[in-house]
């Protein structure tokens, strides 16, 4: 039967993964896509967040903005959608009093640093409108972009349009344009009900659109519109375009976004979340193959078997000198050694990491590959590996990196070379797509 | 800090999981819910579901409804839904010409039993129209469903709900009713564009539903309406409640419907609903511990540590008798062994499992615990072991068994048990959870 298995389907048109990965996922300055593009905002944008929200309807405890995936909470993954931004300067995350600690907590343990936390009000608008207040208190921006703190993968291509879209001075019909907004098609026919749970009318789906987040306005306008709205706007309303546009007399240029804008709802979506986040971090590996002779046989073929996999394997003796930058662009290191119960190689690359505080955002994967000879190691020997293996694992977990081990045989002949080539590949980049905490330390067997 | 892991919370009140996961996931008759709940559907109800689309959204090559996740596509789980409710009597699945012959393979594959493959048309509405005639030259039902292909987790109440309104004779006004369709409430505002792309006005969320499926009607109103209406309605429509309203004037019931009934549309949505069916196949294990003398204070700390991951474990001495009725509703067993290499625990478990063709649906975990005691064994023992392992895991594989095992030290004295049990208890759950095939046949270390 010919049935594709979603995870082994190339996919160059993925429409959920962020834009860049690469980019997303760095936490390196200097990597702003607009400044290589060559468009930059040269004027001054920050940002409110709204983040007071109950998570009600995800059926959880804890409000979902601070449910952890992969050891992080959501709200920090959408702060760093923002902050790796260069031109964005403030981020304004507005969250229930009983929060403060914890957003606290969370800014410093994720060192993010371009963070103000301010407190909610009872109501959607009620806490926009103290991010807005906030932000006026140090030298207003030109622009403020609200966004919602659920809505982790929003792209910089995306942002640019609404900064730019927000600021212009244009002027339609009897209204100026001062705002902006990111739209999706709907998913669903919206129907109109009458008062008795009956069907009145369906809306025809081709004039309207899901107004989504992020949304951008003068400051200005926002400022005004909120200092002129009623008390039942500022209760029952949700929407921040609808005020711009009553008490401003701005209308909103409607910006397509792409479907990665999505906003995590229910607990699904959590898990669409943290699915997105591993494949992104699973796109490739790199592996150290020191000086060992052996070294360049393996990488040659497992080279082969992880392409198979639709993985990428860059391969490099060490990572010193220009290799260094592999260091800081990978997620998944494989170290090869071929002596037993030697792991300086592994001891050393972990200090490294250690050292570059890689894991701070995402988990790093180590894989000990041992090459071993047809000799068996004695019981002993390899009892002693083991307790090596996992004393190791347990003290670089505490980092964020997970460490595993692999021993692979070495081949007699090039067949069996490409077997366990595929093998090792396939227990590998199993470790690093499910990137299972519990599993760290275990030697596994090609 | 205080920050929850998702999948560490307890949540009773999940609203993303099928309604009764147990239900819902045994391919065992009998276990209609509404039997139980002591109403029953007394009058012919089928099924049509439409499943011609062609997967733009959701950036695959492959159609998502024949995109799989634990090695089933997407539409058998659609299917799976409807034939577990005794009193649907066949569901016609209308796919693309092209794609009938993969229809077919996948209905033998996994002995789908009510279903019946109809060729589509070029639009949904041409589709679900060619679905409902086919069900009329075999003595039409009184009443047709009409659900999506992608949308795999109906669960029976709604459809029971569903099925009793579209029957009903009630007269609203100058209507009658003999349709029903589910509806959810907006996540998005709902706004009017201008024809330039700027926001016209925003809808009053209370007002608008999203239309959902699934939608049911009387056979004779479908085909009625199916019958008049027009080709722009043919090329353009999507909503069959629309039809029935124009062309028969019929109104439709309302109904919510839970969260679960969301339509798979982008590829993180495939990655949700597999997240959703392992932790429903999670929520137990099955420990078998054979009369070992060990396997009792085993059980004790192992059931306890399990009960810290939220996971319940069921213990039995063996699967006979009374205990079968475990094999038959378990998705996950620990057998327990205390001998050196020895797998005939295990391999009359796999005969049994493979016999009752257990992981015919859903993959099966089978965790080989081996309990050692102090002596370490041979080195030429432990390669034997570890062959061995691998091979029964790479044959149990080809039935859709996952076999890992687990290698735990005897502990000397009660702290030691219970550090060691929550090892264990943690190992065994991630294997269960991730239910990874490329690390079937490992010997983990606990």
């Amino acid at each position: 039967m010919e049935v594709s298995p979603v995870y082994m389907q190339s996919d160059d048109s993925e429409p959920n993964r962020p834009a860049h990965p690469r980019g997303c996922l760095t936490g390196e300055a200097g990597k702003s896509e607009h400044i290589r593009a060559g468009h930059y905002v040269d004027f001054p944008v920050s940002v409110v967040l709204p983040a007071g929200g109950t998570g009600e309807r995800t059926g959880l405890q804890t409000p979902k903005q601070f449910c952890c995936f992969l050891g992080r909470p959501l709200i920090s993954y959408t702060i760093e959608s923002f902050e790796r931004v260069l031109w964005i300067q403030t981020v304004v995350v507005v969250v229930a009093k009983e929060n403060i600690g914890l957003m606290t907590d969370i800014i410093q343990r994720f060192q993010h640093k371009k963070v103000r936390v301010v407190a909610g009000g009872s109501t959607r608008h009620r806490s926009i409108c103290n991010g807005v207040m906030a932000l006026g208190e140090e030298g207003k921006p030109k622009v403020v972009i609200i966004h919602d703190a659920v809505r982790p993968f929003v792209d910089e291509n995306l942002l640019y349009q609404i900064a730019v879209a927000a600021k212009e001075q244009g002027i339609l019909v009897s209204f100026s344009i001062q705002a902006a907004g990111a739209i999706r098609p709907l998913v669903s026919t919206v129907i109109a009900t009458t008062s008795e749970g009956y069907l009145d009318h369906s809306l025809e789906r081709a004039k309207y659109r899901a107004s989504e987040m992020p949304q951008g306005f003068r400051y200005d306008v926002i400022h005004q519109a909120y200092q002129r709205c009623t008390e039942s706007d500022f209760e029952f309303g949700t929407e921040c375009l609808h005020l711009a546009l009553q008490y401003c007399g701005t209308n909103a240029k409607l910006i397509d976004g792409p479907p990665s804008l999505w906003k995590v709802t229910y607990k699904r979506d959590l898990a669409a979340a943290e699915s997105i986040i591993k494949e992104t971090l699973s796109q490739s590996a790199c592996l150290i193959t020191g000086r060992w002779e052996a070294g360049v046989t393996l990488a040659n073929v497992l080279q082969k078997a992880f392409g198979a996999l639709d993985m990428e394997l860059n391969v490099m003796p060490d990572l010193m000198g220009d290799n260094i930058r592999y260091l800081l662009r990978d997620w998944n290191f494989i170290q090869l050694s071929v002596s037993h119960s030697c792991f300086s190689e592994v001891e050393a690359l972990l200090v490294v990491l250690k050292s570059e505080k890689r894991a701070l955002l995402h988990p790093v994967v180590v894989i000990s590959l041992h090459l071993s000879s047809t000799e068996e190691p004695s019981t002993s020997r390899r009892a002693e590996e083991s307790a090596a293996l996992m004393g190791l694992a347990s003290t670089a977990k505490l980092q964020n990196i997970l460490l595993y081990g692999i021993r692979l045989h070495q081949p007699g002949d090039t067949e069996q070379w490409e077997r366990s080539a595929l093998r090792v590949a396939e227990i590998a980049s199993a470790l690093i797509g499910d990137r299972n905490p519990a599993l760290v330390g275990q030697l596994l067997q090609a």
